[in-house]
C-alpha cells in the first residue's frame, strides 16, 4: 500500500503529507513532492482567484462553465450526459491545475428540507450511485481525479459538524452506502470525502468501521480520503481511522509526529497516509495537461444537460410545447426570467462565464408572429411590490398564454442550513392564482433545488415544468423545451408528496441535543409512499413527453443461479421524437412489509424518433435481490418471489413478470437459542429432534396443544423449554446442538 | 437493604431463595423462609389446580372472578374504579393463599398488532401509569403484592424471547418508561417483572441500566424483580444486574454459588437479592388473609368495569339506547351474543365463576311488548356456513332493529403471537353488509381486544358500540347499555386508524433477524396523527354518551416557578346521567416538530345527572412540560409557551389556554464544541466573545457575511473557526473556554 519512496521521507515530512497546506492545496515537500490542486465543484470548478496561507476560503472565483446542478443532471437519468458533464469538468480544472475535483456529491435526499439536496441526485441509491459513477469515470477519463462525497449519511445541514445520524445497520446498508459502494467497486474515484457529522456517534472522520473497514477492507478502496473542510476533530484519532488528509490544515500535524513518538500511534499508519498522497500525486501527474476549454461547446453541454434534466409535471391539453411560429401574445411573467436561479449556495457556487435568460432565448427562438410580453410579477428579494403583480395580471389579461416563470427564493437553498418548509413564496401563489383567473392557458416553470409542494397550486396552471436549477445555460434550455425544439425527457428522481408532513423524516428531521435519529430507516421516498400506499403529488420516476411511449414484450431470463437478464421493447407511439426512461423495479407484496414495496433496479434511458423501437436490457444479480441481515452482519438472499415491474414511474408500471430465487443456499448454523421454529425448518435439525425428544412431555404437551399453543412454542428458543416441568434438560439441548454439528459436518 | 436475617444463611441457601421451587412459589427455606405464592393474573386469578417441582405450568386453573382485561379497564379512565379492581383482585388472591398477583401489564400498545395488547392499558403511558397505578394501590390495599409488568418496552409478541427493541434514549425515556416510573415513585409496588425481550441488545434480565440504574437508583424502586417466566438467560448476569428472583426454577442455583467462589460475582449480590426475597415475606406477612370472597360483588364490579369501559363509537339518529319497553321486534345477531369472548389467550386466561350472556341478558332486561329472537349468523371457528347467514338476514328483515355481535376470532388474540392484519372476518363483514340492506337500524357490538379496523363497514351501521372483552359479566353490561340503564362513559386509550398501514410503527413491526427498530419513535398513536395531521377513524379519547356536556371556564392559574393549575367546568347539558372523561392536553406548534403535537397531562371522569355541573382540576408540573434531553441526560424544561387543551378527544378540544415556562433555569455549560450561536445566545459566552475576538478577520468576516453565512455560521463549532484564515487560533478558543467557566464561577 504505502509508495516506497515514503520510507525517504522522515516521520514530520509525511506528517505534513497528512494535512494541507494552504484551503486548496496538499502540502508539498521541497525538492521532492510536489503541492497538488484541489477545487470545489460538484457542477463547475470553482477556482478561487487567491489562495495561500492564511487567506479565507470565502473569496471570489475564476469564471469557469456552471453546469447544471446534481439535482438536474440527475433527473436526466443520462448516465452518458453525466460522464461527458464529468469530462468537461476535468478539462476545466486540467486547465486551471486542478487535480482533484471535489465531487460527485451522492448522499441521498431523505428529506427535501436539506439545503443541500440541490447537490444530490435523488432520494434512489441506485441512481445516485449510477449517475456518481459515470461523473466519476467521466472526470478521471482526463486523469484528473474525482472525490465522491460526503461519506457517510450527511443528509442534513442543521448542526452539520456536530450531528449525529443515529441509522441502523441495515438502514446503512441497504439505503446510505449503496450509492458510495457502487461508485467506489465500479468507478474506482482516487478519493472520497468524509462528511462533517458523527455516525452513530462517531465523528465520520474518525470512523474507522467506514473509513477503513467497509470503504477499503470490504469495497476494495485504494484511493485517499480526505476530510470535508474542518470535519477532523482529533488529527491522530482520523488518521489512525484511516483518515488520510485533513483539509484545510489546521496546523496540528506536531500531533501527528508526537503521537508516533509517544507510541498511541503507529508509524505505520502514517506512512500508509502519506504513500496514498503519493499515490495520487502519481495518478493525477499521469494526465496530460489540457491548456485551454471550448467555453462555447461548454455552454452548449450545459444547456443539454439542463434540457435532459427538465421534468415535464403536467401538461393539460397539450398546451405545451407553444408554437413559436404562432399569431399570439404570449405573456412572460416572473423576475427569474429575466434574472434566473440557476444554482444554490455555499461551496459548489461558481462564477459562471456567461448566464442565459429565459426572456432572451425565448425571444430569439420565437417567430415574427409571436408577440412577447414581460413582466417580472414579483421582486426576489422577499418585499411585496403589488404592482409589480397588477402590472403582470394585466399583462396576462390580454395574452393568449402566460408563462409563469416561478421559484424559491436563492436564500432558501444553500449549503449549511435546512428549510424548514416546502412552500414557494405566498406572493408567487397569489400572483398565480391572480394569473390564472384572467388567462386561461398558464404555464407554470419551476426553477428550485429542491422539491416544492406543488399541491396546494398546481390546479390554476395547465402545464407545470420542473426546471430545477439549470446552470448558466438553463434559459436557453427552457426555449428549447417551451417551444418544442426538444421534448422533455427528465424524470423525477425525487417524490412529490402533497404535503411536508407526508415525508417520512418528518418527525425526525433535524433532530435535536445533536442527535438525528433516522426513525423512518430504509422507507424514504417511494420506498416510504408505495409501501403505505400513501398519494403524493407526483411518483418517483415520473415525468412527461411531448410524444408516447407503449411497452411491449417483457421477457425475463434466468442466466444463473441467481442471475436474470430482463428485456422489454418500448415504441414511440406519438407524433414527436423523444426519450423515455424505462425504470424496472423489484416488487413484493407483504401483509407485513419487511422490505418496501418496490425498489429502482435499473434504468435505461431511450431516444426514440416517432415510431420507432428499442430495446432495453437490464441484469439483476443476487445483491439486487438481497437485504442486509443484520444476525449474519451480511447480505441475504432469501428464497421467495419477486415481481418485475417495468414503468414509467413507481406508480405507472407498464409490464409485469416474475422472477423466484432459491435463495442464496447458504445454511445458518442452529444454536440452543435457535427457536423451535427454526429448528423443524432445518433439515437436520428436524430429524435430530425427533429422534432425542419424542418420548418426552415435551411432545406430548405440543402434540395436545392447540393452533395458537403451536404457534407461538414455534418462536421459543429451543433452551428455553428446560424449566417448565416438560421433561426437557440443558443436557438435552447440548446433546441436541452437537448432533446437529456433526452431521452438518458429514 | 440487606435484611438482617440474610446473614444467618449460608450462601448456597441465599442462592436458593433466588429462584422458585415451583412454576408458582418461591424456594422456602427448611424452618426459616417459608415459600411465597405467586399467580398471573392482571384481570383474574389463575390460580393453578397442581402445582410442584416438574408439574407443567399449562394446566387448569381454579375459578376466579374474570374481571375485564386491561383494554377494556383502562377505557373506563376510572382510577377509582381500578383500585376497586385490584382490592377485588386481592381479595381473591388472598382466599388463595396467593401472595403476589402478577400485574398490572403496563406497556404500551406500540402496534395494534401486538398479541398482548388485550392485557394492556394504551398507546399512551399518562393513562397507563394511573390506571396501572390504581390498581396496585388497590392489590397491595390488603397486603397482597402487585407485580409491575413487563419491564421494558415489551411490545410485540413475535420472538419475543431474543428481539432486541431497538429504542432511542429518549424515546425511551418519554414513552415506555414513564408509566413504569409513575407506578414505582406513586404506588410503590412490592414487585417488578422484567420481560422477556432485550433492550438495545441487552436483555432485560440482565439489563443493569435498567434493573439496576433506572429502577432503583433514579426511581427509589426499593422491592423485589423477578423475570417473566423462562426470562433469564445467564443467572450470574442477571443477578449482578439486579434480577432477584427468576421463574419457574431452572435448577441452576448452583451457578450463582459458583460465581461466588470463583469470585466473579460479589457476595453481596447474592445477598441482597435474597433479602430482597426476605422483605417481600415480611411485607406480605402483616396482611390478614382473607378466607373467602363473595363472587355475587365481584361479579357485579366486573360488570361495572365492563359496562364503564365500552365505548359508544358512533350512534347516528340515536339509535341507542333501546327502548326495552317499546313494541318492537329486535334481531339479536352473531355467535357472540350466545357465546361471548369475554378474555384473550395466554397466561391471563382465567377460569371464570360463571359467565352472562348478552343474549340471556337482553331478554331478563326487556319488558314484554319487545320481542326479541336471536339468530348466530356464523361459526366462531371460520368454518363458513352460509345457511347461517341467510337466517340471520332474514330475520333481521322482518325486525325493527337488528344488534349485530361481531368480533375477533378467539384464536387472533393470543400472548406469545402477534396479529398480521386488523380485519374483521370478512364473513361477518359480509352479514353486516346484508343486513343493513334488509333492516335499516343496525347497531354493532363489538368483541375484540385489540383495535379493528372500522372504516370499511361502519357506514353499514348506524351506531357501533366498542365493548373490547367484557370479562364474565360483561353480557349483562352489555344489557345495561344497550337499553339504556346506564350510558356509555368509555373512552377510547387508542386511536382507531383508517387503514393499518397508517400505523407509525408500520413499516418495522414486528422486525426481523431478531431485531425490531423502534424507528416511529416517540409518535405512537394519537403522537404521530395528531402531529403529521392525518385523518383517523376515530381519535384517542374519543367516545359517546346518552348524553351530552359543555365545557366552560378553563382556568391556568400559575402557582409556582413551574407548577401550574388548571380547572374547568362541565355541565351536562342532556337529559340523561352520564360521565365525561375530561382530558388535557399540553399542545405546541412547531413548522418542525421537535415534539409530539400534543400530549395527554391529566384526565378526570366526572359523573353528572341531567343539568348538573362539576369542576375538575389539574396539576402541572415541570415535568409535564420537560422533554428527555439526550445531551444532558436528563429531564430539561426549554423556555416557552404551551396551549393547555381541555376537551372530550385529542380532536375534540373544547377550550383552550396558554402557559409560558421560564425553563428549568439550567445553564448547559460552554465548551469549544459549543455552536457559535450557542456562544451568543449565553449571557456570559456573548460577552467574553466580543472581548476577546473583536478586532480579528473573524468578526470582520462574519459582518460582512450575508444573512445565510451568518446563519450557518452560527451552527458551527467555535473551534471550527481555526483554520479558514480567520485569525482564530486554539489559543483563543481556549482562553474563551477558560474566561466563561472563571466568569461562572464568580
Amino acid at each position: 500500500m504505502t509508495s516506497d519512496r515514503v520510507s525517504d521521507l522522515s516521520l514530520a515530512e509525511q506528517a505534513s503529507l497528512t494535512s494541507g497546506a494552504t484551503s486548496w492545496t496538499t502540502t508539498p515537500v521541497p525538492g521532492t513532492v510536489r503541492a497538488l490542486t484541489l477545487s470545489d465543484g460538484p457542477h463547475g470548478i470553482r477556482r478561487p482567484a487567491e489562495d495561500g496561507p492564511g487567506v479565507s476560503f470565502l473569496g471570489t472565483s475564476l469564471p469557469a462553465t456552471c453546469y447544471p446542478p446534481a439535482v438536474t443532471l440527475g433527473s436526466s437519468w443520462d448516465t452518458g450526459l453525466a460522464h461527458r458533464v464529468g469530462a468537461a469538468l476535468a478539462r476545466e480544472a486540467s486547465a486551471f491545475g486542478v487535480d482533484v475535483v471535489l465531487g460527485p456529491g451522492v448522499n441521498i435526499k431523505r428529506s427535501p428540507l436539506c439545503g443541500r439536496d440541490f447537490e444530490y441526485f435523488s432520494e434512489d441509491p441506485h441512481i445516485s450511485g449510477r449517475m456518481g459513477a459515470a461523473v466519476v469515470t467521466g472526470i478521471q477519463s482526463l486523469g484528473v481525479g474525482a472525490c465522491v462525497k460526503h461519506f457517510a449519511v450527511n443528509n442534513q445541514e442543521t448542526d452539520r459538524m456536530r450531528v449525529s445520524a443515529e441509522v441502523d445497520e441495515r438502514t446503512l446498508r441497504e439505503l446510505y452506502l449503496p450509492a458510495f459502494e457502487h461508485i467506489v467497486r465500479e468507478a474506482k474515484p482516487y478519493t472520497v470525502m468524509c462528511s462533517y457529522n458523527r455516525v452513530n456517534g462517531v465523528h465520520a472522520s474518525q470512523n474507522r468501521e467506514l473509513l477503513t473497514r467497509i470503504l477499503r477492507e470490504e469495497w476494495g478502496f485504494d484511493g485517499l480520503v480526505m476530510s470535508d473542510w474542518g470535519a477532523v476533530n482529533d488529527r491522530v484519532a482520523a488518521l489512525a481511522a484511516g483518515l488520510d488528509l485533513e483539509m484545510p490544515p489546521t496546523g496540528t500535524d506536531d500531533e501527528i509526529v508526537t503521537a508516533v513518538q509517544e507510541g498511541r500511534l503507529d508509524a505505520s499508519a502514517v506512512a500508509t497516509a502519506a504513500g496514498r498522497v503519493l499515490r495520487l500525486r502519481d495518478r493525477v501527474d499521469r494526465a496530460e495537461r489540457v491548456a485551454a476549454w471550448d467555453a462555447d461547446a461548454h455552454h452548449e453541454l450545459a444547456r443539454e444537460a439542463a434540457r435532459d434534466g427538465a421534468v415535464l409535471l403536467k401538461n393539460e391539453g397539450g398546451l405545451l410545447p407553444l408554437d413559436p411560429h404562432a399569431r399570439q401574445r404570449l405573456a412572460v411573467i416572473g423576475e427569474f426570467a429575466r434574472t434566473p436561479r440557476y444554482q444554490g449556495h455555499g461551496s459548489s457556487r461558481v462564477t459562471p462565464t456567461r448566464v442565459d435568460t429565459a426572456w432572451d432565448a425565448l425571444r430569439a427562438q420565437a417567430g415574427p408572429a409571436l408577440t412577447l410580453a414581460f413582466a417580472p410579477g414579483f421582486t426576489l428579494d422577499d418585499t411585496p411590490d403589488p404592482s409589480l403583480a397588477t402590472e403582470a395580471v394585466a399583462l396576462a389579461a390580454e395574452s393568449d398564454t402566460a408563462l409563469l416563470f416561478l421559484g424559491l427564493p436563492d436564500s432558501s437553498e444553500t449549503e449549511g442550513l435546512d428549510r424548514t418548509h416546502i412552500q414557494l413564496p405566498a406572493e408567487q401563489l397569489e400572483l398565480l392564482r391572480h394569473v390564472s383567473a384572467v388567462c386561461p392557458r398558464v404555464a407554470v416553470v419551476l426553477a428550485n433545488g429542491a422539491v416544492v409542494s406543488v399541491a396546494e397550486w398546481q390546479d390554476d396552471a395547465a402545464a407545470v415544468l420542473e426546471a430545477w436549477l439549470g446552470g448558466q445555460a438553463g434559459g436557453s434550455a427552457l426555449a428549447d423545451l417551451l417551444f418544442g425544439a426538444h421534448s422533455p425527457s427528465g424524470r423525477l428522481t425525487e417524490s412529490i408528496p402533497l404535503r411536508l408532513q407526508d415525508t417520512p423524516s418528518y418527525p425526525h428531521f433535524p433532530g435535536q441535543d445533536g442527535r438525528s435519529v433516522y426513525g423512518e430507516g430504509r422507507f424514504v421516498g417511494y420506498r416510504h409512499y408505495d409501501t403505505v400506499d400513501l398519494p403524493v403529488a407526483y411518483p418517483f420516476g415520473h415525468g412527461l413527453s411531448y410524444t408516447t411511449f407503449r411497452y411491449d414484450h417483457l421477457e425475463v431470463e434466468r442466466t444463473g443461479e441467481n442471475a436474470w437478464t430482463a428485456r422489454v421493447t418500448v415504441t414511440n407511439t406519438g407524433a414527436r421524437g423523444g426519450a423515455e426512461v424505462v425504470q424496472l423495479y423489484l416488487a413484493v407484496d407483504e401483509p407485513q412489509p419487511t422490505r418496501p414495496r418496490r425498489e429502482l433496479r435499473g434504468f435505461a434511458k431511450l431516444r426514440l424518433e416517432p415510431g420507432a423501437s428499442g430495446r432495453a436490457e437490464f441484469q439483476l444479480t443476487g445483491r439486487d435481490l438481497a437485504r442486509w441481515s443484520t444476525s449474519r452482519r451480511d447480505w441475504r438472499v432469501d428464497p421467495g418471489t419477486f415481481t418485475v415491474e417495468v414503468g414509467a414511474s413507481s406508480r405507472d408500471i407498464r409490464l409485469r413478470s416474475w422472477l423466484r430465487t432459491p435463495g442464496d443456499g447458504v445454511l445458518d448454523p442452529l444454536s440452543d437459542q435457535s427457536s423451535l421454529g427454526e429448528w423443524l425448518a432445518h433439515p437436520i435439525g428436524s430429524a435430530v429432534l425427533a429422534e432425542h425428544l419424542a418420548d418426552l412431555p415435551f411432545a406430548t404437551t405440543l402434540a395436545a396443544g392447540d393452533a395458537q399453543l403451536l404457534a407461538a412454542a414455534h418462536q421459543v428458543p429451543l433452551v428455553k423449554f428446560t424449566g417448565f416441568g416438560l421433561g426437557v434438560t440443558r443436557a438435552h439441548i447440548t446433546a441436541l446442538v452437537t448432533e446437529v454439528a456433526e452431521r452438518r459436518k458429514r
